[in-house]
């Protein structure tokens, strides 16, 4: 079972990812220690009992469909009603729709612990607080009045309406459909896939926000306006009214998270489905990217979640399964598969894995509510770009170590982790989707290269190597035993980051795209592995005082990341620089036929 | 849909693992290229026209278990029956039982043909080859009598019962029991879980291979005796008589293969199955390994083909798939994705790693056809050697590659590859398994470091590094232009290579087996993939003359793997040398408590 690890979590907020800097922020001064501790305490408490023990159970039951109704596991509804009652949706949000409006890092830790007790239940609150924000931040007065409360309160959920069967990576081929009415709102015609708990019997409505497309709207995503389309129309005194015209056609048979229901929605089958604007005309897609970008540190976060349930379930069965004799131990017995060299090295894959994808997860996050709490354009534009580099490490290296984690934890359970009833599967199949959805981990990579290594000229991730590059000159410098060493392979990481980085700039000013695409998904791992040593380095450095009790652990992790994991950029780099001429003469097409 | 790559593995075979200095020895002059060809031609034709359409049904409806009977999927029996017919059982069993003689590189690659057809489907048949060959070389002239003709025809299949639920990795703790009669049979009672195939309603009996302990065995593995005890009693007639003491008592609800009943069996609730010795007493372990090491490469043989084909199905969505505009084009439309850099680059990475796993699995099917061809002592012992360390090369690499491979094709599918639908989810789920069974991929690691490493003292070892740097040289030597800047990647390959070998040898040899331990798995993969890489790249140098028209192909995906692939061993390199220490360190119990 899981045990939250909120010791862990409270020292990677406050130690490593600068959650002390939020504190002594004007917007964020009342974030005391305490009540950082109560909250994480408390959820944790929420994940382990209310959460974590249903997980199978949903995987099991999944959500059957029958005309046009989904039903949720045994105990779901339940659990989110208790959930909700909690405040836990409103955690992060604005305190115009009631929320509490505490640091989004805070938010995510909580998020953490949820998903690590059960993904496919996390991810639906997940989709309803990006709509309050986009809500919050973009549409009107009267839309709030109806809306924002019952969503931040969690009365409500809300979906996010993207994907086409045509229109997935590229919205660009988006097709839905929005008439205007003379009475000021749409109608709205389409047919959107993937939509992840579109129907439900979660709660009394559904806010679904849709994108689509107004007749004289130009092509492209620069005609792509938002909509928000309630499942029941709400009348004046907040009552429920008549169904709107939209409908789910059907759920998909996944591989995993089988408590979320993945659904078909039809829009508009009889008539056209009553949709209110959501910010300006044409304008939407920048709505849906307040959303999507929250979004993808949430997806980053469920791979970490997934990561650290799965590690505590294959520490518990290597230290209780025996099997052979370990090097050293005597006696008739055999010994905890856990004292076998071989599964000591996995185990701690999994272990600084799983804690490099917390850090560059709360520091994407940190990054986020340094943006909110800057009192300078100067001090926003900065974190805001900070933010911009960080979510596509936090959601891509994230969820990749998610998937690598829960397959290592399968591998050490032996034959016992391919039967589904030791549950180690289910984390690896609930995992895999998080690389794919919210931009695939390729979409992720080009973003960075071609959108966040050109912010401000190329001089904000130059500024951020610089940093990195500081705290491995800390590290060196350090006398801490257990690093020893650990400060000159980050030194070499961060140079070789260096190199890297600059060849991407090169590529891209001398107009040769290609060449840096072919590079992108190695590049991002370089980055996120660099950025992931030189912080778990940190995290050793600053193991003093209070947290003095763990930091031989602390060291002995990242001299351990240093030297398995971190090592796999030498190959990167030098694949990097080579590889792209012969990646781009390979021709599929010529293979094919 | 599958198309079998006849050509490509006819090339694998010929041209790079050495089926022709096979046919240049007494024993297999007889193999002409005609009956290659011929063969190659008919196993794929079936592969792909009988098999691979079933391998989703097997998905859909796996092996419902009911008082004790296994049903399996619809068309299974009537599949498995025409797959016997053809003969395809007996390739390369002895001519005693009725079998073809043929080179066990051929049934390799008909076998690769099998699996990316449904794994679940060929690992059936594999077991009953492997017990073919444990009775052939073991049992008395009896037991061959009554059942080898009946298992190399596939009238009957057999099964491998070693795991019970306190021994699984390590053998020396198994319980089973067997007790002697005055009639010479024995009695056997035990439990055994993971048993593939161990009941259903394909073949009219079944006859299975025991481990079982006799009273006054010597404790530990040199203590156990392997038994047949068939389902049904064979009258003397050869028709079938009474059921013996042997029920399934359930099967496993497990991630993938669903269409491969794995069997819970209960020996001897009644009062003792009978059982007749094979081999002598107390030697069952050497006869069990006959089996094990044969289906240590099938294992491998799966991994490559569940690749191939997660490969033909990624690269076939990736030219009809279309999302966004790649670099270069021009116009409205939208590009196939496969035109897209990031997606050239992961169709490159699977196939590659396919056609390593090819190579790995065939060149080892070499060492063990030579072995059987030698004429000489030495050379015997040679290529058992040979064998002997390739055997945990075809098996974890090909196994990681099958599971690399298959993560990649879902990825590439996007949504769709998480969805059922497509069948790209349902080969990573098969896949998993692999790296698992018949001795994890951590266990062969193991074996590779300390029982292949010493063979010869050390000798065959360097001497196969040797080979390989002579190949290296003669890629460098070459001017081949697709190969430009290869050799020297795979000399500096090979030297890190010689480099951790030594380190290997020395740490064994100092008695510091622990620091050889922790790096094992990491070791194994800088062995398979420099082994992958030198022969890809003789594959390119063979090109030549009736084969030329693949040449520029081959050099392109010899170039990328050195570029992108390989090159991970230059972190492995420091990884091995560097991390035994913090490993060791390690407490992972004073951690869980």
């Amino acid at each position: 079972m899981y045990k939250a690890p909120v010791g862990e979590i409270a020292f990677t907020l406050s130690e490593i990812c600068g959650l002390k800097d939020l504190q002594s922020t004007t917007r964020f001064a009342e974030v005391s220690d305490d009540l950082v501790e109560a909250i994480l305490t408390e959820a944790g408490r929420f994940a382990a009992e209310e959460i974590a023990p249903l997980n199978k159970v949903a995987d099991t039951h999944g959500t059957p469909f029958k005309d046009g109704a989904v039903t949720t596991p045994p105990g779901w509804k339940e659990l989110y009603k208790a959930w909700a009652e909690g405040g836990w949706n409103g955690l992060s949000a604005g305190e115009e729709g009631g929320g509490q409006a505490l640091p989004v890092m805070l938010n995510t830790a909580a998020l953490e612990m949820w998903n690590s007790g059960s993904m496919a239940f996390a991810i639906g609150p997940t989709l309803t607080m990006g709509a309050v924000e986009a809500i919050e931040r973009h549409a009107s007065d009267e839309l709030k009045a109806t809306y924002l409360e019952k969503l931040v309160s969690g009365e409500w959920m809300a979906t996010m309406n993207l994907t086409e069967p045509q229109a997935g990576s590229d919205l660009n081929a988006l097709r839905s459909r929005a008439e205007r009415q003379d009475d000021g709102t749409y109608r709205i015609f389409g047919q959107k896939i993937f939509i992840t708990y579109g129907e439900h019997d979660m709660t009394d409505n559904i806010v679904h926000l849709v994108l689509a497309r107004l007749p004289d709207a130009p092509a492209g995503t620069r005609g792509i306006s938002l909509f928000l389309v309630p499942k029941f129309f709400v009348n004046e005194d907040g009552s429920l009214g008549a169904r709107n015209d939209v409908r789910c056609a059907g759920v998909e048979h996944k591989m995993g998270i089988h408590g979320s229901p993945t659904c078909t929605m039809v829009y508009g089958d009889e008539g056209g489905a009553i949709g209110w604007l959501i910010g300006e005309e044409n304008r939407g897609l920048a709505c849906m990217f307040t959303m999507m970008n929250n979004a993808r540190l949430a997806v980053g976060v469920q791979g970490l979640g997934v990561a650290e349930r799965a590690f505590q379930q294959a520490l518990s069965y290597a230290i209780d399964r025996k099997q052979g004799r370990a090097p050293g131990d005597k006696g008739p017995d055999m010994s905890p598969i856990a004292r076998h060299p071989d599964i000591k090295r996995t185990l701690l894959a999994m272990k600084a894995r799983t804690q490099v994808a917390r850090i560059l997860c709360y520091a994407c996050a940190h990054a986020i509510d340094m943006a909110h709490a800057a009192e300078s354009d100067a001090d926003k534009a900065f974190w805001n770009e900070r933010a911009g580099v960080l979510t596509p490490l936090a959601k891509a290296i994230s969820t990749d170590f998610g998937s690598e984690v829960s397959s290592l934890g399968v591998q050490i359970h032996g034959g016992m982790g391919y039967v589904e009833e030791t549950g180690a599967a289910q984390h690896m199949r609930d995992a895999r989707i998080a690389c794919i959805y919210e931009g695939t981990n390729g979409i992720q990579s080009i973003d960075l290269v071609l959108r966040k290594l050109p912010l401000s000229g190329g001089e904000h991730v130059t500024g951020y190597l610089g940093e990195l590059g500081a705290i491995a000159d800390e590290v060196a410098a350090s006398n801490l035993e257990g690093l020893a060493g650990v400060g000159a392979r980050l030194k070499q990481a961060v140079a070789d980051l260096s190199e890297t980085t600059a060849w991407m700039m090169a590529a891209q000013a001398e107009g040769r795209v290609a060449d840096a695409l072919c590079g992108a998904t190695p590049y991002l791992r370089q980055f996120g592995l660099t950025v992931g040593g030189v912080l778990l380095a940190r995290g050793a450095l600053r193991s003093t005082g209070d947290h003095a009790h763990g930091a031989a652990e602390r060291a002995l992790l990242a001299r351990n990341f240093a030297e398995t994991i971190l090592t796999e950029t030498i190959g990167i780099k030098a694949d990097i620089l080579a590889s792209s001429s012969a990646i781009q003469a390979f021709d599929p097409e010529a293979l094919a036929s």
